[in-house]
């Protein structure tokens, strides 16, 4: 692959279609020698060769790919770079208990359950995870409207932003869908796609090239031109696209991580941003499966129904009947609640 | 005004020298011409014009500016849209009174200072202000850090975005610090500031004119092309730069108000939110003017000394002549306390 | 009715028995004068006798009762002593908007029930109130628990509590629920309940004295004896039970006031802080009539349905005759599941 | 140790002065047979027995005291029973960095004291610890006004308290101060202190007995009389002082942990939370040491200089003679800044 079709394919150097990477896959190290250069691939390397005793509560199938990046839309990855806690150590909070708080494991399996189910949620506050994250800044600005979390940014006042840009697989450049002013709709093609995708692609080397002279600086972080100064790096950065990537720490406990994911691995959320709820997600479930599984049940599969469509389906159940006209719900709240009964 | 006039004026080009607007002034309806549409002008004008009866505390000061827009930046503005308590409802929640809580101004404004010397800041809390800002994304993502807030931001999932991007001024151009990574030294000037500025421009109108394209939308609001389907909302503004404009209602209480204001008021923070942050001081002085006082008196201009530094100061006062080297302060620290001590 | 009998109802001096108090009524202005003294009565006439001219949002029905305390148990109250916003200010919020936000009734209405019934929950922290409350200890550390929010509370270091405490009315005298480790069972009678109560009403009453004595200090605020020091009002508050009266500003947006409510107005709630929050969703309906009605609908009044349950309905709604063991339900959740559907 | 003997030693008939214990030393085991029954003592001894192998940061000084309760006050304890991160963990936040974070020893230092001198929090936000606390009901509601921390209490609805109260030792049985409303002055002695003693201990002790036989349960929880049906858990418990103890599992994060030690270590706080301040402060040394001594400097250690304070220190340090009339300052904030200076 000659060099000019490694800058179209990643504004940048990217020598892999970006649609051959294992997406949200279980991090077997694939990819990395294209996620991270060779001195962090290095640093990686250290830090998962290292090992340590404690007494803290340890996570087999998490410590597995701690600190190691799996892959998300283009460029972007999550990396568990800390945990605190495990399934055993909810109940052990919700029975403020001075052992381990485990008694069988069927009994936790309940208990965890109940409390879900319940929304007696501050036990799960107890158990906490730390996330080393690069995404695009549209799905950061999006991610970070969750408050309760802890957060460091890289600074783009402090440093230099790296060349890379997310431009969308083709499969996921859509048409704004007709009837949901906030959704997709059809996959475009042709030419139609064609020229947007061009459009994205060109438009990021644009702006990078013209980033770096305003910085007056070349990739080496040489000056490009010896007379000129170069802007400050707090405003240059101003001219970049929201498609370009910025990295941060991610910190936050179980329950607000279930309330993030419960949001963001809806449907109703942009695909962008879905694509690392669902890696975060296969995440949950190494760490406190127990909990996975109750959230799977009772947070992201469940259903909230009104007192009016509660209701509707005990008559529904008695053998009724029903019309909207009659049903007490507005067209829409019909519409939503026979769509969630298979109805239509 | 013809039409292709207004389109300069919003893709930065800017007809008119950004310093002639009155930047922070009290709200006088001056360029508000500039800064909104007429209907929204004529939205912002009948608001102004209702009156209502209410039992509740009033600020005569902060209602005269009401739902004004006070210019900030080259097309920001931060409009106080309600507000909640007064000086008096600080004592009064300190006192957990059953009445006003003012006793007479002197013992409340003792108290208020006496708070806010102390950390007492949870009488601080009972004081709400809610604004509607608009700003530029760069500027957005600096502010959203702040996490004890309130904020719903305009969607562009949802909507279009307007053309309308942020454009420093010429005597804000600046070139990177040398002393200070992260910030700025000298202003840019002759060709290099000439042609940063007009990157700037040609940038904003190519990306916002791509925007349009890819929307496949025109400025009506038509299909530019029949034939296409345009890429939807989420995915089009991907390639628009952080300095385009954005804007959201934002509710603070008195006390995150002013950490806020503390931190981005100060010559640390990006000059920017700066411009911001002291039209919300000019705020923050008609609403509760004994809190304003006190807090450029103890917040704003207020020093913290380490103990080792104090204690240096202690022994400077003693008449002794002080070395860096033996006075247990590093070299950083050492020339951090000479400046606060105008001794450099 | 002599003064024996009002001491032993109030630990104190109440002249009326409790149980002709209006519970929860509306603010009538009844009963003011057994919660308020005289003086805390002059201040609180005085503040609801004052006008003042705003161009805030202003809600006629809920100004009616603002300041007036509301009794709730035997010597608590809810007052409502400041609010921002109203109904408008929610869909003013979620559309960004420059006017009032109103388009029609009909349309803000079903804004807002989308709203909720989506989680949207943002537009609604654009809403604030704050009450000033008088509440037992135990209630008050239920209460606290709810962390967004602010609160200043009554200062039992700073000054000296009240001889108030909280004897619940006979038919709150409940044994302990059989069935549920964490509620209440059938009304203590006879002889049982008589004792209980006068344990209740003697322990109050001899704690209070005893904490007189420790202070040194009568009813008056007099030394008891001239020559002792009394112990520090810190301390010597320790030994009062924790259905002793304190009383605080709480102040809180109206997303995080329905999650409260929809806790605490539930039947699984103590009766005691559900006593309050009964009192304070009638303020809610005062306050945001079409936000209360969909919290009603949405909230209080709604059911979850896990991932299993809602596929079991469906099969019931089939004409499946379903049984627990090939539900997919464990025993509990089968159970709760048909008393849901009010099938047991 | 008969049955009667420890009876005497919980509620308060302390039979061996407080003051032998080993308040706020490191863990070392001793006093954990009064601290703990049996049962909590082996599981605690369970816990600390076991090692697991892990990836993560691991501190050796804190593994140390892991799981171990170190006394404070008669029957309290701080044990901590988890954590995540290190001092190199802020620095690795605060670079956003792939490996450890750590460059050399010299250079975090640095950083660490940089970031907490101006105020960078976020990045100590990165590092998180959980404490199991037994500590006194008024205690526990000073503790929690931090509201940026998890909880998970021990539930007197659900569960029936121990019979343990917090009596003061007779060094901390202080009079009222006379100079500062919300203090202590001298130390109480004589008769009045023996008779406060006496009222506290007896006040405990009756308190449990009534609370007991309202439950109808004796202290192997058989029920005291089998003719009747005992009052709720949640009632009978009203009756019970504030200084009687609970426990807590408490999470926090170490930006707030500091925020939390900074006012509450402080001499203005009560004695009886500061002394479980100054053991947590033991414990935020030998988990972050670096870190620990830039607290200890620039924040404990510290001292706030308003605007006009720090005018006066520089016309002092010019050699000037300064007076309050002429200084700017009020009387209080004159005399508040000559103690800081040691000049009174």
């Amino acid at each position: 692959m000659d060099r000019s079709k490694q800058d179209e394919n990643k504004v940048g150097y990217d020598s892999e279609p970006q649609d051959e990477a294992p997406d949200g896959a279980a991090a077997t190290g694939l990819r990395a020698r294209k996620l991270l250069s060779e001195a962090q691939e290095r640093e990686v390397r250290e830090l998962r060769s290292s090992r340590y005793e404690t007494r803290r509560t340890t996570v087999e199938a998490l410590e597995e790919v701690l600190f190691e990046p799996i892959p998300v839309l283009d460029h972007g990855f999550v990396r568990v770079v800390d945990y605190m806690g495990d399934d055993a150590a909810i109940t052990q909070a919700a029975r403020v208990s001075y052992g381990r708080g485990t008694k069988k494991l069927r009994e936790d399996s309940g208990l965890i359950r109940y409390l879900l189910r319940h929304r007696h949620t501050t036990p799960f506050e107890m158990c906490e995870i730390k996330f080393h994250i690069k995404l695009p800044i549209f799905v950061a600005r999006q991610w970070i409207r969750h408050r309760t979390a802890n957060v460091n940014e890289y600074s783009a006042r402090y440093s230099v932003l790296d060349r890379e840009f997310y431009i969308p697989a083709p499969e996921h450049l859509a048409a704004q869908s007709a009837s949901n002013r906030q959704g997709r709709g059809d996959v475009l093609e042709g030419e139609e796609a064609a020229e947007v995708l061009e459009t994205l692609k060109q438009g990021a080397a644009r702006a990078y090239g013209e980033y770096e002279r305003m910085l007056n600086q070349d990739e080496e972080g040489n000056p490009q031109d010896p007379e000129r100064q170069g802007l400050a790096r707090e405003l240059a950065r101003i001219s970049l696209p929201i498609n370009v990537y910025t990295q941060w720490y991610w910190k936050v406990d179980l329950h607000n991580l279930m309330h993030f994911l419960s949001l963001r691995a809806d449907p109703h959320a942009q695909y962008e941003i879905r694509a690392y709820a669902e890696v975060m997600v296969d995440i949950l479930k190494r760490w406190v499966p127990i909990t996975h599984q109750a959230f799977e049940d009772y947070v992201a599969g469940a259903t909230g129904l009104s007192a009016p469509a509660m209701a509707l389906i005990k008559r529904m159940l008695a053998g009724e009947t029903v019309e909207q006209e009659t049903s007490g719900l507005s067209a829409r709240e019909w519409r939503e609640l026979m769509e969630q009964l298979d109805r239509q």
